[in-house]
């Protein structure tokens, strides 16, 4: 029989305490597609509450997609073809935190609100004089052949570019083990079909990334979240889960961790190549924010050399989201068989970006611009966490370099309803439970340093933080 | 008990016999996943052949993905999962007419090759020099963004420009029913993804687009072939076939069919349309080819006005490949869910690509390239089908425009076997067998027009024709 603890006197009205209560039941499996809920009148007796609102509620779930009502017959958990993450399409609040509808939120909002929850730089942080002026010479060059497909594996010069910047990381690439993907998002997106079947279990960072938790979920991968510490992946509490899953893969973020900032330390990237060679599983270590890193750092790839590690990249955040342009790079079977999912899902990608990357890798100016780029979120990031701080929040750890500030708002169960709040004011905030694999409430908020700087975030909490502590 | 019959006079060695006999048996279902093959003592008595040949074939078939080795067990059909047909990986020749292989050689194999199989335009034809004055033209643009991400839709005044476009064959799309994609090859990938699951059964031309099966085949679709008959789908064989399946959706290709040329009549687009309204199931329309048709034809969203068909289109064989640029139009309800899986799979597209093909559209020249183009193709086909003729091929139907030729090789079976010896010759083929959805043989081979006109293709035919007749 379903047991929920619902709590009469919390701020969280009874409905929202019930679909959160039952949403979490399903992930966690404890409910399984076909199972029946409690009737509506037992429920209700049960918990000593009024049967409208379990009838709410069960609406609710099935609007969510996560519960389908049969007439005559009663309520039942959706299979999972049912109700993938993805159809959750009822009404605008719903949607706006589910991981697919922050992304469109984030794309789509008009320019006039503040988007402290993205995961890239403002505009005018980075070079787009530098793309113009690129964009101009590469039309100019006879070698370029605009309306043809470009190659299956992409444009080689840059391939042949990206193994010397791997080489500078410590990872040994040949440049037929690269392959060029549309974004890192067509890379992970490329790996995790390739392998993914329903069904299959996979390890994910909690916090991690969400576009790819819904990612993997969309192939209906199980996701189990593995705890981050200090020092990246929590390789004992990965140990205790290896008791109870067999992973096909991990999905990691090593260097300036999205939503963290954190960065791997040497002694966790030992254990959890270790566990992953005993257990057998792939690694797939995602470096979208690693060029920010002043300094060395720690990376998988780096001491396994892609061998049970893909590393992939992408030069979105410090060059250009536009010209979406990203890799990989694995081992030359793994690499033969990603571009063949490459070319059924999307042919080629577009050479002209290719060589524009490669134009602005090239001309020497990438290393200049990177630099003065750490320069300004070292100094953000300190005006960030001093100003948090000052309003009350509690940040995690001290971010070295990189775009985010992980802090906790005291005293509350689930930060969404900060960031609803703030959203009613025309601050776009990310709060923590988007960044957990099942979407379970966290009271931390991610904040891009870059964003924090206007002065009307500083405003709203001071405002808010008082109606919320 | 397994029974192939085997001719040792062929001259198809039979180890080859034995492959493609037990693959057609696994194709069509008739081997299930599970199911053990005969042993390798039985079945060399029982077909009087050596036991090493059996082992050869066993081998290859496993190499193939078609079937696992069970150490002390003997040989079993793989499950689905473990045979996606991408994982084809054994020796160059299975791979070159492997669905991925295809495209894989096509987009990579060296400028000296004659590509008379490929589905594009050469450079030549098309307007680089359009594309390069654009590129210039739009990198002086002070409302350009070249460092952001796109929308999550795709850029607005292309959408509303689809509209025009649009509604110039007769369908009627507001903006919002339009999404911009990664060429029409993401399109048609995020269509499959969000709503194919594991054996689900699809409805495809037959022949038809081979780079989309290997897709379909990745999400676990059953593919089904509807024959195509002069006039498009055959509306008699799709009502026979769905008596026996459920398909969930048909993908079909109307205009200037791939490979065929042949367009879709009134009549048949009415019935099939019936048929996709009695049985319930989407329809995806793919109309790549569609703008080298010289005046009106009969598309099934014209008719159906985008209920349950979804249009996709392209500008990668008109503008530019290299742009990556191609749409859907579809229902809102459709086109929000369509628009959740581009975002967790791709975030956003280029939109400088966008706005090129914006440029380029709305500058005026692209009705007039179009055009040109036709008149080429026209006269491109007229020669090819004269030379095809007289070298003893026999040409199907009569294209009206478009690129392809599809002609028959009389008297052989399978046309692989004249692509293959082209192969060794520095001419690449498209034979007949790869547009099946089963990879069926095929004795037709499709030309493309545009590269049937150079001298070698005419001499190699004159040379190899009296081998294979």
């Amino acid at each position: 029989m379903l047991q929920l603890s619902l709590n009469n006197d919390s701020s969280l009205p009874l409905v929202d305490q019930i679909v959160s209560g039952i949403r979490t039941h399903i992930d966690d499996r404890m409910l399984r597609a076909g199972m029946r809920l409690p009737p509506i009148r037992g429920f209700a007796e049960q918990h000593d509450i009024s049967r409208f609102t379990v009838v709410e509620a069960y609406d609710r779930l099935v609007a969510l997609g996560y519960v389908t009502s049969r007439r005559g017959s009663g309520f039942y958990v959706s299979s999972r073809s049912e109700a993938p993450n993805i159809e959750v399409r009822s009404g605008e609040l719903e949607r706006a935190f589910d991981n697919a509808g922050v992304m469109y939120q984030s794309l789509e909002d008009s320019a006039d609100r503040l988007k402290v929850g993205v995961g890239w730089l403002p505009p005018e942080w980075m070079d787009a004089e530098g793309v113009r002026r690129n964009l101009r010479a590469l039309s100019r060059r006879a070698d370029l052949h605009p309306t043809s497909y470009g190659t299956a594996l992409g444009y080689r010069p840059l391939r042949e570019q990206l193994r010397t910047k791997l080489g500078d990381f410590g990872i040994a690439a040949q440049p037929d083990q690269i392959l060029l993907t549309h974004g890192a998002t067509q890379a992970l997106d490329i790996i995790a079909r390739s392998m993914i079947q329903p069904g299959d279990c996979v390890f994910v960072d909690d916090p991690g990334y969400w576009n790819l938790f819904a990612n993997l979920r969309l192939y209906g991968a199980n996701l189990i979240g593995v705890p981050r510490n200090a020092n990246g992946p929590d390789p004992d509490a990965m140990e205790a889960l290896l008791q109870e899953y067999r992973p096909k893969a991990f999905f990691t973020n090593s260097v300036l961790h999205n939503p963290t900032s954190g960065n791997l330390s040497p002694a966790n990237a030992f254990r959890v190549l270790q566990l992953a060679e005993k257990h057998d599983f792939l690694i797939i270590e995602d470096d979208a924010y690693g060029d920010f890193h002043p300094g060395s750092t720690t990376r998988l790839a780096q001491l396994d050399q892609l061998n049970r590690v893909i590393y992939v990249g992408s030069f979105a955040k410090t060059l250009s989201a536009d010209l979406r342009v990203g890799f990989l790079a694995c081992n030359p079977d793994l690499r033969a068989r990603l571009t063949d999912v490459k070319i059924v899902s999307a042919i080629a990608n577009s050479e002209f970006a290719e060589r524009m990357v490669y134009l602005m890798l090239t001309e020497g100016h990438y290393r200049k611009l990177i630099e003065r780029v750490q320069g300004r979120l070292s100094e953000a990031t300190d005006k960030t966490l001093h100003m948090l701080e000052k309003k009350g929040l509690k940040p995690q750890g001290e971010p070295k370099g990189g775009m985010f500030v992980w802090a906790e708002v005291p005293g509350i169960d689930d930060a969404t309803r900060l960031a609803s709040d703030a959203s009613t004011q025309g601050i776009m905030m990310a709060p923590g439970s988007i960044f957990r694999p099942q979407q379970q409430p966290s009271p931390f908020l991610r904040f891009n340093v870059a964003y924090a700087q206007d002065k009307r975030l500083e405003r709203y909490l001071g405002e808010a933080m008082p109606r919320f502590l």
